[in-house]
Order: structure tokens, then sequence, then C-alpha cells
């Protein structure tokens, strides 16, 4: 196997500007450029490149897909809305169009906490420099409407003085660190995969007290890495369980639940791609080559679409052959999450008929912690974008794991029916969007209603107050579409 | 990922010194040379590592370490005795010292057909050019007792007139021509795979009417390969679904069961390596140089035992870092098929208890055909060498339909059982070999006695004859040990 450090030489050498304090993080000079177009004069490839992303803005409706997600995360956010991943362009968009942020109607208002625009925008590293990470953390997610203005860009992964690559997320660091991994020292090399980790990985949002600068006792929810225990599936699992800590607890069956975000760097590094010393950007962020300049990418799209460019750096095989192959470890993948998603639907409607056939806690509680384990396996081996090629085999490892535990909750679940005289209990149809959201409680004319009135005041107020403060250029989203899984 | 293509040279250009007739096979001059130490003067090197496959004597009692083995080949073979493989210099033995084989008093008795000796033997393809293919294949495996005397060895890959690699069962020509793969021609690079494909397939023991040349009817069992529609596992399924073809009926569950052989041809076809264009030679023949002399290894083991010699010739990582990732691999596969083989064992024994607590046919058509399927699927996924390395995903994609399959037959056996008033059922402990064989109604006690009589008696003559007829030269076993499972 060749290997290809690509584009190390320039990125090699740069030193971590960042301070880590105990009470979050600070960069150099505590300045941050969070307009990208701003960068754009200095980094004309790079940021013309990154405006590309704009170009990939269809909405992709997961659930109209796969109707059993809205039952599997009933009584979640997700349940209302989940969309197939779009550019970095829109990644502020979408958590702002999404159902699942609901519709504030002022700064105090949810249902999200302030930690929900983490990776979302270029204006997170700006507030957490100008405020603190733990006063960022701190309260609803309407808190930051007139300040988070502009998506995923260049201060996400670059120091804002020098243009070096650098972390701008302190949890990243804090996880590394708990996982025992590199966390000091980060170099240029490092940062083409950890450059992608600060957001493709999985976190949870973890309860923290603390004290402001005038004393105000307050609560952060801080997004927080679980890899205390290491970074797979099970090592994750046993990290929740053992805080007792729960997403939710399950609308139908009552399960106390977890919701992988998307473990995408965790799961890469089981694959072999990454045991072969292959990096994020290596294949997401090719060199490419106008006039006589080379500039390293950031329209950071599937390498399936510049396979030449980007597989044939290593492989030698036929382009073709190689999609072949690509595609089969896709529709295995699919092949594995379809039946464990059917069983994990299966195993919550059927727990939700035991409850109402009178089962008692402690005949439901193993059952319901199988649930929970199950589905965070499934959701662990999908989650995150390309799994089923990052590390093919860890994606079927867990999907079957999955699988075998929801159905092991199935067969305690069909005595416990027996037992209550509901053997016959069959799960309803949950073959489309509706009927599966119908289930699942979901009243998604609400929740349209309330969301669009919300795109007409507040949001416009939103946006209002941050060109008038300078935060937002206007013209930065000149042509920008506004698709929603919703829009008529 | 570089290419190499070991030894094709010195193979190339090789014809395939056979004509097929439809009535079997005859190899040039009808003239097979089955004592392999007489290949020895003309190819010492290579004679000599085939000779290290003596070596490899160990047994290593299957059954003793994954008990689940005997419940789920209750009432075939198997479920008596079954090791793991040994060197190819023992396949002879271990063929007559299995269990399985049985204990014959005269040529005509069983309980196997002369087609088990095939893969077994280089006496098959003298037998074949002698008598014909379908003579060969009709009657008891005790027809052959005094002429299947010399192991696995140079004539079943080799023309015995040129020493060329040459396909020596016609079985797999005509397994080629149904899959619609090359039949013709098959030249030096081909035997580097299809050299193995010859035993290391899929087949079953097919009953064709024939007519012998004094005009007597005869029913022959020809080992057949079932790759008309492909050679995926759900292909063959589909085949043997087809024409209703079963191996045997299900002592506790009744199901009407498919015995993989060791697919290791097929499922490596799906594999990285052979898209790759990796034979099997190229990694289990690997060239030795000894002085001036370059040959190709004949001892024919894990190239784990010699990875510096083979991986690294493709691969440039460290060893012990390439051995770890094989070993995960290993890992992934042992999980997924403890999992299936516990799904598939509990399955049975709720089918019997079922069947035993007044189920009907119709009540269980669906569940014994889902077991059936579901073992299938667990067996061809396990049953070669090293699936869990040439096909990985494969083979965890298989695991996991094979227990999800065995799940689905479980959960309706529940409501059956719940129907029958066994709603409690829970299987009985098969944690060893001892509870498992006396689940599966094995007599160890007697098969053992059995064997040793007939290996003191018949055997003894079998071998006497063979001596005397110039057969077998009692030198090549000399330093030959004896093991077995039930050795004291």
């Amino acid at each position: 196997m060749k290997k290809r450090f690509i584009g190390v030489g320039f990125l090699a050498a740069v030193g971590l500007m960042m301070a880590l304090g105990g009470a979050g993080m600070s960069i150099a000079e505590d300045k941050v450029i969070s307009r990208s177009e701003q960068w754009a004069e200095k980094y004309p490839h790079q940021y013309k490149s990154w405006k590309k992303t704009s170009e990939n803005d269809e909405i992709s409706d997961m659930i109209k897909k796969k109707p059993q997600l809205a039952i599997l995360w009933a009584g979640y956010g997700f349940a209302k809305d989940y969309n197939a991943p779009r550019g970095h362009f829109y990644a502020l968009q979408s958590n702002i169009n999404s159902l699942r942020t609901g519709a504030p109607v002022g700064p105090a208002t949810g249902p999200m906490p302030t930690a929900c625009w983490s990776c979302k925008s270029t204006d997170v590293p700006r507030i957490v420099a100008e405020q603190s990470e733990l006063e960022y953390f701190t309260g609803k997610w309407a808190k930051y409407g007139n300040e988070m203005v502009n998506p995923i860009g260049c201060a996400n992964c670059h120091d804002s003085e020098t243009g070096d690559p650098a972390i701008s997320s302190a949890y990243l660091v804090r996880g590394l660190e708990a996982a025992g991994l590199k966390s000091t020292n980060i170099d240029g090399e490092d940062m083409r995969t950890l450059g992608c980790a600060q957001c493709h990985s999985e976190y949870y949002f973890k309860a923290t007290e603390w004290t402001d600068k005038d004393g105000n006792k307050k609560v952060a929810k801080v997004v927080t890495f679980p890899w205390d225990n290491g970074l797979s599936a099970e090592d994750m699992e046993t990290y929740y369980d053992d805080i007792g800590f729960k997403d939710w607890t399950h609308k139908i069956s009552k399960a106390p639940m977890l919701k992988a975000q998307h473990p995408g760097y965790e799961i890469f590094q089981s694959g072999i791609h990454a045991k072969s010393g292959v990096t994020c950007a290596d294949c997401h962020m090719p060199l490419i080559k106008e006039g006589d300049e080379t500039y390293s990418s950031h329209h950071l799209v599937s390498p399936l679409d510049d396979m030449e460019n980007i597989c044939l750096d290593c492989h030698d095989q036929d382009v073709e052959e190689l999609r072949a192959v690509v595609e089969r470890k896709f529709e295995r993948k699919e092949q594995l999450m379809e039946i464990a998603m059917n069983s994990l639907a299966k195993a919550h409607l059927e727990a939700g008929k035991a409850w109402e056939a009178g089962a008692s806690e402690a005949e439901m509680e193993e059952i319901l912690t199988d649930i929970r384990h199950a589905q965070w396996r499934w959701d662990y081996a999908i989650a995150s974008h390309g799994s089923y090629f990052h590390a093919p085999e860890e994606t079927l490892r867990l999907l079957a794991l999955a699988n075998e535990t929801a159905q092991e909750a199935r067969l305690k679940l069909v005595k416990v029916l027996a037992k209550h005289g509901a053997a016959d209990f069959v799960a309803p149809d949950f073959s489309t969007k509706e009927k599966a959201q119908a289930l699942a409680g979901v009243d998604l004319e609400k929740l349209v209603a309330e969301k669009l009135e919300f795109k007409a005041t507040l949001l416009e107020e939103w946006t209002a107050s941050a060109i008038e403060k300078g935060k937002l250029d206007p013209d930065a989203r000149k042509g920008m579409s506004n698709k929603t899984s919703y829009s008529k």
C-alpha cells in the first residue's frame, strides 16, 4: 500500500495557538474572524472551494426514506425532522430550519440549549472567545440567535491571526485527554483528522455548575465527548451506563434512551484507512491544481465524486471496480441497518403494548435496557457520514449486535405479552412517515406552523440585528436557497 | 495497492491436459501417479515442502470448543466428530478416522457414499481415470477402501505426465460452466486459485442414474457444485430450495437441513484480495529461496505464520500492526458466530419442544424453513478456512442474517409454544460437548468402539491389500502420527 501524506508540508510546524483555561478557552488575542468572506482575500482558492459547499443544498428527508426512524426516536426531537447532511454552507440554516430546534419566542425559550449551536457556526468560537466557554454553554438556544449567523467556515479550523490550522473546540481537547490520546502539540498533520473530529464525533451535554465573574451560580450544558473508556460503541455505552445518563425517555417503550450524534471520528479509527495512516483530509480535501497554484480543496464532498483524483492516488485498480466495491459495502450496511431498525421499531411498539397490557417495572427493566443498548449500537454504527466505508466491518458488527439485542428484547416481550393476555399482538404498520410519526405522537402540522411563525418573526429580528451589528454581511447569503423538509 | 502475481511465469502457458467426457473424465494416457513420493525425484523441493504438511497433525476437537455444533448438526454425521483441519498429509487419515465415516464391515456397507473420498486422496483421480467418473461415484465409501491410500498430493493439482498444474476434478469444470465462469483454457494463472477451488468449495451429492458399459443401471452420487445461480450464499440457497434438496432432516427440530461444506473459493471471490487479483497461491504458496533455487512452497499454511515473506510483499505496514488488524477481524467473526450458533441451537431445541407440545405441521412449516435458511447462512459464512480474513464483510453480513433468521424463527416459536401451553420453556443446557451430544442423541461410546473395531480389522486389510498391489509405499507413512478426537 502506497502511503500519501498530501500537503503536510505547508501545514506542518503549526503550533496550537490556544490557551485552554479551566473555565473554557481563549484563542490568541481573543479575536475570531467569524465572517468567512473576510478570509477570502488572503485565501481566495480555499474560500472559493468552501463556498462550493453551497451547491449541496438538497433536502433528503430521512424519515420519509426510513420511516422506522420516527418510531426509534419517539419523544425526541429527531422524530420530528431529520434530513441527510448538506454542505457546510448550510450547517446553520439546517439547524435553524429544523423542527428539532423548535420555535422560540424570546431569548430564554427552548426547547434546545445553547450547545446546539456548536458545530454549526464560526460565531461559536467567537462567542467563546468573547464571553468564555461556560457562558456560551449556559442558557437556551435562542439566547444566541442574533449572534450565530455565519455557518461552519474558516474560523472553525483555523487561527484567525495566523491562518494556521487550529482546534477551536476545547471539548475535543478534553475528550482526547480523557481517552489518553494526543491532546497537546497538535500539529498540522494531526489537524488533518482532528480538525474534523471537533464536530464529527459523539458527544452529550454535561450539566456543569459554575459561577460567573459576578458571582452568579449557573448551570452550563457542556458538549462532552464520552471517551473516558475508549472510542468504541461498547466503551461509550459503558460510560453512559456508569453515569446513568439518558438523552430522553422513549415515548412508546419508556426505555431510557441514548442518541448517538455522529461518531465519525471514532468509528473511522477502527477502519483500515485510519490504521494505514490515512487522514480525513487525504480523501475529503484533495489537492487541486489551478494554473500555477495548488491548494487543498475545502469543498468537502464524498471522494466518490472525484475517485480519479482521490482514490487512485493510493489504489491502482480501475475506478469502476473500486466503485463497485464501495457500492457493495453500502448495500451490506443498508441490509443490516434495515433489519436492525425494523427489530428496534417493533421492540418499542411491543414494549408500549406490554405497558398498556399491565406489565410491571420489574418485568420491563431488563427489556428496556436491551432496547437502550440495541438502539445505541445501531445509532453508533450509522449516525456518522460514511461509516459503511470508513469502517465497514465495525459497522456490520454493530448492526448485527444491535439487531441481536433488539431481538432478545422482543423474545422477552412475547413472554411478557403472553403473560398479560396479549400474545397475539402484532406491531402496527410504520411503513410511511405519516404512519410512523402518528404512532410517535408527532403533530407535524402544529410544529411546522410554529416554525414558520418563528421564521417570519424572531428569526427576522435576529438577522436584522446581526447585520446592524456587523456580525453578518448580507451579501454572504446571496443566492442561498432556503429548503426544508416541510417546504411546500 | 501494489499487485504481485508471483510465479506466474513458470506456471503459464500450461494447457489443461484433460478430456472431459460425458460419463466422466480421463486424464491424458489414463495414467495418474497417485503416490506423491514418486514425484519427489523430479520435484524435490516441492515434495519436501508438501511433506511438511505432516507437521500439522494436531487434533482440535471443534465440538468440544463449540458444543453448539452438536445441536446444530443433530442427526447428521458432523454431530459425531468434527475437528479443525490438519495438513494435506493427513487428509485421508482424518477421513478414515472420523466417526462420520463410520465402521463399515465390507465393501458394500456405509454409511457414506464413495463421493466422501473426493478431496482426500490422489487415488481419486487415478480411479476416475481407470474406471470412469460415474463408476467412481457409485457405491459405498468402503468400496474403495483398499484403493484410497495416498492423501491429497501432487496428482490432485498436476498432470502426471507433464507435471503442469491441471484440474483433476471434472466437477469443478462443470461448476464453473454452470456459473458462467471461465471453464476452458484454464491456464497456470487460473490454476493458482482453481487448483484450490477443486476442493475448497461448496458441493452436494447429486443422485445421477447411469448405465455402465455392461448395460447395468446404476445410481451415482456425483459431487456437484450448486453454482447455477451464482456463488453467493443466497444464490446457492435458492438453488437448493428450487430443487427441494436437503442434506438431512434435523433430529430435534425436524427442519430440512443443508450442510455447507467449505465454500472457501466462493466466499473468497467476494473479498478485496480476490477483487484485487490476488490468488490463493499468492499467499498460501509463497516462493521460497534455497541456495540458487526458488520454488513455490507446497506447505500450504496460514500466511500468518510467515507474514514477513507473504503479506509484506504487497503491504508496507508493520507486521504486528497487520497482525492486529487480522486478529480484530477474527474476533468480530467469533463474536457474531457465537451469537448465531446460540440462537440456532435454541431454535432447534425450542422447535423440538413445540413438536412435543403438539404443534402442527402447518404451524411449524415456516419456522423450519427459517431454521434451514438461518443455519445455511451461518454455515456458508464460517465453514471454509479463513473466511473471516478472505471476506470479512461478507462473513459478518451472513452471520448477522443467520442470527436474524434464527431469531425470527424463535419469535414465532414462542408464540407456538405459548399456544400449546409451553410458553415458559427454556432450552436445556448445551454448554459442553457431553451435554450437547446427549441432546443430539449421539452415542459416542458405541461409535468409538465400532470405529476401533473397524480400524483393527477391515482397515488393516485395506492397507495390506494396497501395499501388496503396489498402490501404497509403507515408507511414505513413516513417522505418521495417528491422532483422533477420541484417542485415549
